[in-house]
């Protein structure tokens, strides 16, 4: 028998409650050994719930306990999460967690406790939600040099900006919506403006490159600024407007952040819709892979928990050695020394003049228009460093009846 | 130092051995030990190649070899590659393999085999090609009652449904196009009539299920009928048409077919174009997630196949007990008892009255319109038993002025 504490009776937690019971069928024909979850540690009143008897609000029951081998951490954020955690390791227990920011901001330091105790520190819910992508990085495709990340990392802003897409709502009506159905919190900042995508992107980027990447070197955007004009103009393109998370190796270093972006429809992270996420992963030898699913939720998420939890009890070996030293991360490259194509809306006194400057500061544009848009144009810069474009754009405000730039918009193609 | 022998250097063998030479670096990052290939079986000459010393066309070399560790089996069929996988076992060395035709036909017996000589028998690579699905089956999605798998599994016929779609070309024009990239083999019926596809379904519905599936079992039904017309009626329906292998669980049993279905665009597997692959998975806490991949070629394939050998290595265990007992199997409801909706083709006399015939006899149907269609009408009929559907499609046959059903095709709505 394989006793389970859960830290935090929340949304996450008690779905993982859930799942160890109503899925106990088919867990214990997959697991070598039977899992109980024998603490809930919470200090909120749980006296109706069909699991009462097992709420505690002394945390020493749980770390004192020599039965319980395994914790599960949802309590979140990264104060009593992160001490917790240590407790639990240095007490011989193995941790599984779906919290991203304890797994961004202490990563190298728990895995390493965990090494050092005999035990594993898991968090295949930290990214992704139910999708499965730290596994597979892990193993699936541990054959391959991996080049490139690409995902749709938070469901939040994803189903925004599908609510604006499809039914045209502004950026403000369809925050109000996400909020209405629960898919965004009362202060949505985290989600809006890019980054929990972030923290995803800096363990998925730890992980797939071997090196230790620190959240607060990615560069990142949210996607408050985008307008449904915005979104005509991509439709006129071909395209949808995603917030994509990009880590990509490139001769000068790794290029790493989260941005809104103009994909192509045919790509198939733009057919993600709504509150579902994605990764693309790009290997050497097995060319684009992607993993597509709910990116959170109460079951999905405790889904991937209890999968960790599982293999933990199945004995499956990580095996995964030298990724996550905090003293030697990933080399990322500057925002500005990146390269990238930009999507640009200026507003102007006259169309033609300023087409004409465009093209001749730009070289080969390509221009975008809508029917109804006056004193305005709109292009897509050839690709080249970031540094390089804001150079142009500055010269070209300095240009003759162009008055500003209106929204700029980096081009996944 | 760990040593492989690989049988068989065609397309997927001598993938293998370029990853593991041209990805030495990663792969030594995250294997324990150092792998390397000791002997290549196969009878052809490769005195060129720049391995030619590894090449021997004596099997006993391999097999009475205490060193070699791990065997790799890409010989395919199920001839030599089933004697020499027996003995590689009974030799106490992991196999590991692509072969899905022997996987298929063979597997529970071959995995027996493997658990009774302490080794292990892997086949990530015999599904999806480099699409990682086998081992997220058995360890990411653990946690899961598994409700239904939906997938894409053929390059060929996608790609050859994909030029038709794209360029109007029929299947004829389309196949021939598939030869000439190279996509379909000179005898291309495995792949073209779905029986490629119907191995795959067999191995994933075994694993996710936990039952032996017999693929002879599974309903199969190929895409040559086809056509150009098809597709635009599809697409007035705002739908594609793909080829679907699809096992579901359903209150009276499992449900287990491939066929060609009419699939919604904005479904995710609809996007899935060219020769890539996609697999949908439903289960009753992550919901759906899918995977997306190269499910053929040499290097993706091989990429599988590696990921299996750091497994081995790694000691990563599998852990899943009670699958694919060969007398325990699934029970597969017959195709004639399951539920679909389903589009059909009709040749009829008078359009107003066959219309309202098969509104008397279908009830609730959908009828479809295109604009040139002469002497023809077309309907997608309510959800019911395929039997009930051929029954009711006899008794309008015999109504006044219906003359043919053109073609018949699933909906997967």
């Amino acid at each position: 028998m394989v006793h389970v504490a859960v830290l935090g009776y929340g949304v996450v937690g008690s779905g993982v409650v859930d799942i160890l019971n109503e899925n106990s069928v088919c867990i214990n024909d997959r697991a070598s050994d039977e899992i109980k979850v024998k603490k809930i540690l919470d200090i909120r009143d749980f006296s109706g719930s069909p699991y009462a008897e097992l709420f505690t609000n002394k945390p020493d029951e749980i770390f004192n306990d020599p039965d319980i081998n395994i914790v599960v951490e949802t309590i979140g954020g990264t104060s009593f999460a992160y001490e917790y955690t240590k407790r639990a390791l240095m007490s011989g227990k193995h941790v599984v967690t779906s919290n991203k920011e304890l797994v961004a901001a202490h990563g190298p330091e728990l895995l390493k406790l965990a090494r050092e105790n005999n035990v594993r520190y898991l968090f295949e819910a930290s990214v992704g939600g139910g999708i499965p992508i730290i596994r597979p990085l892990n193993h699936c495709l541990s054959a391959n040099r991996i080049d490139g990340i690409t995902g749709i990392l938070n469901g939040t802003t994803n189903y925004i900006l599908t609510k604006m897409k499809r039914d045209g709502a502004d950026f403000n009506e369809a925050l109000e919506k996400a909020k209405m159905n629960g898919y965004a919190e009362a202060d949505p900042s985290a989600d809006i403006d890019g980054h929990d995508a972030c923290r995803k992107l800096a363990i998925l980027s730890s992980i797939a490159f071997g090196k230790f990447v620190d959240y607060r070197n990615i560069y990142t955007e949210g996607i408050a600024n985008i307008t449904i004009t915005d979104m005509k103009y991509a439709d006129a393109l071909d395209s949808a407007i995603k917030l994509l998370a990009v880590c990509k190796r490139t001769p000068g270093g790794f290029f790493c952040r989260v941005s809104p972006a103009i994909i192509k429809k045919g790509h198939p992270l733009a057919m993600v819709e709504d509150v579902f996420n994605a990764i693309m992963v790009e290997g050497n030898a097995v060319g684009d892979a992607m993993f597509y699913g709910r990116g959170a939720g109460k079951m999905p998420t405790a889904s991937a928990v209890v999968a960790d939890i599982i293999d933990i009890v199945n004995h499956v070996n990580g095996g995964v050695k030298g990724i996550w030293d905090r003293n030697d991360s990933l080399r990322i490259v500057s925002v500005e020394e990146s390269f990238t194509r930009m999507f640009v809306r200026l507003e102007v006194q006259d169309k033609c003049m300023a087409q004409k400057a465009t093209a001749d500061i730009f070289g080969d544009c390509e221009f975008v228009k809508l029917s109804d848009m006056e004193n305005e144009i709109a292009f897509v810069t050839p690709e080249m460093a970031e540094k390089d474009i804001n150079l142009k754009l500055k010269e070209l405000l300095g240009s003759v009846g162009i008055k500003s730039v209106k929204n700029s918009i980096r081009v996944h193609w």
